[in-house]
């Protein structure tokens, strides 16, 4: 069985990632490929990296272009997938990476996207508890931010084994990918290059909501989190350093080992997940273009504090692999289908 | 069918790609995993960001650890090939990644090499005119340089049409793992980081030779070179810049035309060639993580020359992925097998 | 008056950093540069970028060669300054740019260093309370850390306004020439570029007890600090993420307002620390190359924290400008002397 | 004496780094600060990294709040600045870094920038033979392109000793500030970082007609140069990769001595151009920041060519420093007056 998939804003740095998986997922075929100011122009000079879709020509995104496949990935700006998804036939798989359907809490979205909320979808994070039975089947699915993605991975086995205190404190850096392909001057390489640089601070950045959410939901009581998100000088990755105060009953002795028993059970059988060897901490540049994240602990006995880190690619675990990961597992197909592991590297 | 195939050197840059291209390959199993120094440690240390093998443990480099496989990878520093090939079986097919056997001349190679001639192999470049036909069913083949690579796709169409005169300029760009796993000051992350630097000015570089005799094979005539190799501040890729003056009998007005129909005549039905679209240009981000090479060519009226310009990832099509491709033509399988063509960008 | 300056170490990326300042600064006149293994080389060779002393001769660095200068700089590795200095003049000002002298406890010493403490010299960082009158007149100054720099700055202020709990979580990113010129395969620029990478995480870092001293200093209580390093991808600077809780007096509505109160009070009048305006951050970019410290703080409501992040040169603020301001303070010279406070920026 | 200066377009990056120098330079104070777009706005928000000058408020440019200045530096886009010349005081020292009166012959400029030819001024580049002479006392001068600067000064001693023939060619890398603050996408960070890409190839590149101006003027005959411009990942610096055949009557035997008695007769008594030792080859990183040009020259024995490398800071030196220096030069200051010749590195 082949399944037909059409990707919605290939044009921009998420699209371009979910074609290059799908390009080598055996399962299968692509169909239409749209864009909006970019609609008609070959997929060969927007994306000159897809060299097997170069004569690919983009079509405008609308209902209609999107009309008549089983999966619809949607790579849209925020905000403008609830509009499109309402148009899609209620059989399509519909996979958003944007930020529409991933909150909850109805406050939550309003408060920090000023917009009224469209409502959930199932959340595209298998390895969170419970979550892959709740997509298996499943017809619409919201892709995790990237930031929620590596920070979620880094931190919940900590708060599934009430390891920590619910106060998170995080920083996490990315590669200025993350931000699109937006025409910003602080994005110009020429600023980027040399440069770390912190934004959204105190609290501001829309995946603040998500965070508290997830932690919270596997907590069993509300986390709060002290995000602070850095530019780093690279065109991908994530790196978050998170952590939280040791409870007052876990001591400090026997932590380290209590904390690695609990990462091991989350992820033992997790195939997107590795656990590192102690003393061996995670990069970005060791999971550039796959699907790992990769993730080590260690406890701070001076400050009685669990520190987490993850490493993830932002494009690939962090939005597109995410995605194909997550319409592998709604589709009933195996999992890994598609989808390295092995980072380009170095 | 499966190959049992063996990497010996499996701890440095090149080793570490032929192993993430094998990962994907769907008709080899990967047998022994071989170094020296690094014998004995796990691969997931050495090589972080191979998930997929990270519980494999290197084994000491040797005839007897590579014995029973029937491809043995050779990614090892220069000069220690030719020893090794010597002891491993002849049926086995050998794809060496290192200089021993590249060149036909043995003053060559003593003028660049400083030692004596080992011999010549098979030579692992299958779009060059001819070439493919000697790899089927070699057992012994020599993977180009990652510069000869990049600039003789670049140019040699040019002389199989005898566009330009037999005196080439060349001046690429090179990532810094071109120069491999070596620690030497000049190549530390402060020092390469923000700096352009040029090296072997002057015709002292070892790919030299080789790019003479690939292009005078072609030229059916001695063709000179000036080259000049330069470390970019990135991890891979290579640039190659190359030009030569267009021949007394062309006509300015014409070469454009004429040299595009040599190149489509040259790379229409290649694989991993793209002669890109009329205005676009190669970059080295694009072919990240792929095997492919982009070409592009432009005539300089004013300077009676022909640019072409070409744009590899030095550790795939320049290294790894050369040995992949030329090991499927070797075998019989079908060339594209468990090669990725789309870069991983941005 | 000039004063008559010598480098030892002048090979290191700290000891070049001196000598470009140093050219710059007109009260002082270059004597002995001295090295160990490039002892012999010209400037030239080893430091490219000094084309201003490019014929000047590295020397053996011995109580010898430093003998006869008004000003000695040690930017020596760590352990090396202790037993140098007790052979120097003690009318000679000797500034130490390693870690021998900083710290006051003892016991701190031989904790993260493994050696017998060696003393302490006064802290050459003018920016902290009480610091800049020591230093007048003094004839032995230790250079703080880089890190300690950056996070210091960013912090102290809260704590001499009793804003913040004594718990501080602290990320930092560094350029890699923090690590010196050290041959190492994880500082290849092959390894790092593309790359974030975290080290000494859970409380292990050397610098670790020196953030603990100076922000203990300032608060008057003992503060523990979790302090994450992270390698970026850059060669030069810092830019430190910290935060603490608010102290359960503070009301998070009035916070921000008495934070700014604090942290104008403390650089209004500081030629090297600026406290941006609101909702400007300091970036690493903006500093290169200067004494600048660039501050900026938020709260954030949510969590109670307060978030303070700060950006400097690792090599100049960090260390070598560090270092000259020092001098200026103990020579009587006007502070500003040779120190540029503008970036080389984009 | 002091002398009142202006920077109209000190909004951008050329402006910036003229901002940047003259804080160093003990002969001025600084006048107006002028821009289009951000008139009105601090120096402090538009050029973070100009500490010194923070609180400047950028005013918009005219004629009106241009004048009153001993000297005014014109750092605006191409094409905009003989407008605004014209009105100026022709007592002022107008100091152009455009492009608007560097060539000679109109045709060029009408063939490279499609409008009517505005005039030609003394050009800025008091190394090559004549010109130091022409700028003294001048009050209208044309600061040469990065690329022009740098390959001017890599070739033009062959030239004066007749050595090579009079076809050069170019490759030159630049890093991505050399393309200005202009928002286009290809410029973006992640799309920058981890590329080298060539444009302009084929002899487009605006650059072109000022080499074989500057070339011809010195060669006493037509030079054509084969230029070919590269986007390297890096904020600043060119490499510029030149050479040219070895005129028949100079045999390669000798030509290396040759060559290097005419550098060194060019360069001896030049305080910014550095001809390296032999061996040793210029570095962008290097010469950071600084107005230094490193040169460095080899000669190719069987291609029979003369290579000739130099490295310059595209901002300094390849502008704003060019800019200082030619100011120096025609009021009859210190030619080094202001200006760093030491490097950022690493």
């Amino acid at each position: 069985m082949t399944v037909r998939v059409a990707v919605a804003g290939a044009s921009g740095y998420a699209g371009g990632e979910i074609l290059r998986l799908l390009s080598a997922h055996p399962g299968v075929e692509i169909g239409a490929v749209t864009a909006h100011t970019s609609a008609g122009r070959l997929l060969g000079s927007v994306q000159p990296q897809l060299s097997a879709f170069a004569d690919r020509e983009l079509v405008e995104t609308s209902p209609a272009s999107l009309k008549g496949h089983d999966v619809v990935f949607l790579a849209l700006p925020h905000g403008q997938s609830a509009a499109l998804a309402r148009e899609l036939e209620p059989g399509t798989l519909v996979v958003d990476c944007g930020a529409d359907f991933r909150l909850r809490d109805p406050a939550d979205w309003e408060r920090f996207y000023g917009s009224p909320h469209a409502g959930t979808w199932p959340y595209g994070l298998p390895e969170l508890p419970g979550v892959r039975e709740e997509l298996k089947g499943a017809t619409r699915i919201a892709v995790p931010g990237c930031y929620p993605t590596a920070v979620t991975l880094a931190l919940f086995p900590a708060y599934a084994a009430a390891l920590v205190e619910p106060e998170a404190v995080i920083v996490a850096a990315s590669g200025t990918s993350g931000a699109g392909k937006s025409l910003r001057t602080q994005l110009l390489g020429a600023e980027v290059m040399g440069s770390m640089s912190p934004y959204g601070v105190g609290g501001g950045h829309r995946h603040t909501p998500e965070l508290t959410q997830n932690l919270s939901r596997v907590a069993g009581e509300r986390v709060t989190v002290s995000f602070t998100p850095t530019l780093a000088p690279m065109p991908r990755g994530i790196l978050a350093t998170c952590s939280a105060r040791l409870r007052p009953e876990v001591g400090v002795g026997a932590a380290e080992e209590r904390a690695r028993a609990a990462y091991e059970a989350a992820y033992g059988d997790e195939p997107f997940v590795r656990l590192l060897a102690p003393g061996q901490w995670p990069t970005t540049a060791a999971v550039l273009g796959s699907n790992t994240a990769q993730v080590q602990i260690a406890v701070d006995p001076d400050a009685r504090r669990l520190v987490c880190v993850s490493a993830i690619d932002n494009l690939t675990k962090g939005t597109a692999g995410g995605a194909v990961q997550s319409m592998n597992v709604a589709l009933g197909l195996p999992e890994r289908l598609g989808l390295p592991t092995n980072g380009v590297a170095p």
